[in-house]
């Protein structure tokens, strides 16, 4: 552990985050600006380089920053858990993969920190934080922890950024960052609390944008439109968004025969629970990334052999509308493709194995 | 040219075989093992090694066989129609991708071989046969040649075989040769009776199959069931046909969410024009190869970077399907996919030019 200098004063919240990728470093930044925390990030790979040299940020939001680091860096959860300090909140911004290798679902990640913080002080709250993608990923932890034993608060966080890091301890931020914060039960008035006290500590006006959302759900499903119709579209076929545009008959049919039927299935689907999309948000995100050289992180990740977030981006919607009894024949089918080319990536990982002899999966 | 020490008698009918794979090698050998055709054989990039060395063929029809020379070697098409040698067939076992470069496409390949054979003599008959996949692949033919002009009658071969070409001049083949003939016009009895002549000196009883088929066309129809379902299927997810059903949700949706509506389309399409596919050969066709390591043909071209057989086995049948107003929602989807990543392979190969400062197809 590496701590820094300025002492937390009794007023100021602690928070923890987990993931020090390009969009965990400036959340974490974000906290650390704002002063009104202590920021504890958790930096596995990076950890060594960023306690000799801090991180080097070049944000459009915050300008050029060297040698910055966090209050205390930790390199693994369980250092965190151990150091005998309540986090406030504990924020996620690693991928949500439940379908992955067991030590990297989020609900394994949180463990030994829920459990550390509950052991120092069962009566303060401890609040979750999800900064992630997909629907219905509380799910998860909800199955885990009982929110009534543990003491906690579930938080929902919609993140619109463009973060990378390009190289160690070093973040580039290209695109302003704008974060929803809300309770994913929207019920739930001390999580909603919780969730403005967030958006207090964490918004620099000037710089970035933290707003509370009474219906972050609402603002999931919106997101849910881009991701699950375009970032799966690029995966499945290795191209930027434009190419994709491009390459298709009369430079028309990925638009409209695969993306915006891909669309106005999640918004059947998010009526089916009675949250109604804006459908002008399907012409926003055709064009969103429409003029701009970019593959979405499901492309990415397939192309760096990692795991893509296809449960919380399409398995969840399509649960959702078979139990809804809504009809989802486009994201279905890219899901069906999708959930071999995860499969493949994972006996690649040799997280299952395909025996040549038999023919059959045997683990 | 390299010619054999055999003579043809008066008697035999001339053949020349365009694409020296592994399927052109073996058509060639089983019309030379046959003895009633003088056999000419365009070899490009294996055109010394075989008049050095001949073939050497390892297959379950004819078992080992070594030093084989067809009667007459090309290295071109050009080259063979300058033999001033008429080809009462000229069979085409290529690939046919005709939204490939221009020279590569089907006519491009025949034009030099049909105008050598009208120039030499007008009064005989040109029986051009296309062993290959797909639907319509005649359609392409009829736009450029005139049938009576040239005296043409255009023969369909539906082949079964698997024969791969291991190394230059080296073939192996796994799975015996069928294959189907028949006139693309079912009316034109002059094509029947030419179809009729071509099995007669192209079955080899004991070894190969050559049948005479009056529908040929229906025949095409049901082989398409395969290649428009499992070969598109296979080729966007990179996987053999077992691991295909294998890593699906519950080992099934491949099968019952994709492979199965998409062969239930092509019977729609294929009834649409009065040709009765018997859906027992979905059955078939689903269990063919789920118990063999195999990967279709457009899969192993994607994997080659070599394009993909796209526009005969899923854009013709499409189009057929809109002009008689059959709902083909699977076979649409993975058409709209895979038309991305042959553009993508086009890109690759510099058929098209994509400029990445203003975002547009530039060529």
């Amino acid at each position: 552990m590496s701590s820094n200098i300025i002492p937390p004063s009794e007023q100021t919240s602690s928070a923890l985050i987990i993931g020090a990728g390009g969009v965990g470093v400036i959340t974490a930044y974000s906290l650390y600006h704002c002063g009104l925390s202590e920021v504890s990030l958790v930096t596995r790979s990076d950890y060594d380089h960023v306690v000799e040299f801090g991180y080097k940020i070049d944000s459009c939001d915050y300008g050029e920053i060297t040698n910055w680091r966090p209050h205390n860096v930790y390199k693994t959860v369980e250092d965190a858990s151990s150091a005998e300090k309540f986090f406030d909140y504990i924020i996620i911004t690693t991928k949500n993969i439940p379908d992955g290798p067991k030590d990297s679902t989020v609900h394994a990640i949180l463990k030994p920190v829920i459990e550390a913080n509950y052991k120092l002080n069962d009566e303060k709250v401890t609040n979750v934080v999800l900064i992630q993608n997909g629907i219905d990923i509380e799910k998860e932890v909800l199955e885990h922890f009982n929110p009534a034993t543990y003491n906690l608060c579930l938080l929902s966080g919609v993140q619109l950024i463009a973060s990378t890091k390009v190289g160690p301890g070093h973040i580039v931020q290209k695109g302003k960052d704008h974060v929803s914060f809300g309770s994913f039960d929207k019920d739930d008035d001390i999580a909603i609390g919780q969730a403005k006290k967030l958006v207090s500590i964490y918004h620099n006006e000037g710089h970035n944008t933290g707003v509370f959302d009474e219906n972050v759900r609402k603002t999931r499903w919106n997101k849910l439109l881009y991701n699950a119709a375009i970032n799966t579209t690029t995966a499945l076929v290795g191209l930027d968004v434009p190419r994709c545009f491009e390459f298709s008959v009369e430079k028309k049919a990925t638009e409209f025969e695969v993306f915006r039927p891909a669309m106005q299935e999640i918004v059947s689907i998010a009526a089916s629970e009675d949250v109604s999309i804006d459908e002008n948000l399907i012409e926003f995100f055709n064009d969103v990334t429409r003029n701009i050289l970019y593959k979405p992180s499901m492309c990415v990740d397939l192309e760096n052999g990692r795991l893509m977030e296809l449960e919380i981006i399409l398995g969840n919607p399509i649960r959702i509308a078979k139990a809804n009894g809504v009809e989802t024949p486009t994201l279905k089918l890219l899901y069906n493709l999708l959930i071999l080319v995860q499969n493949k990536l994972k006996e690649q990982k040799k997280l299952i194995e395909f025996d040549e002899e038999i023919l059959k999966l045997v683990v």
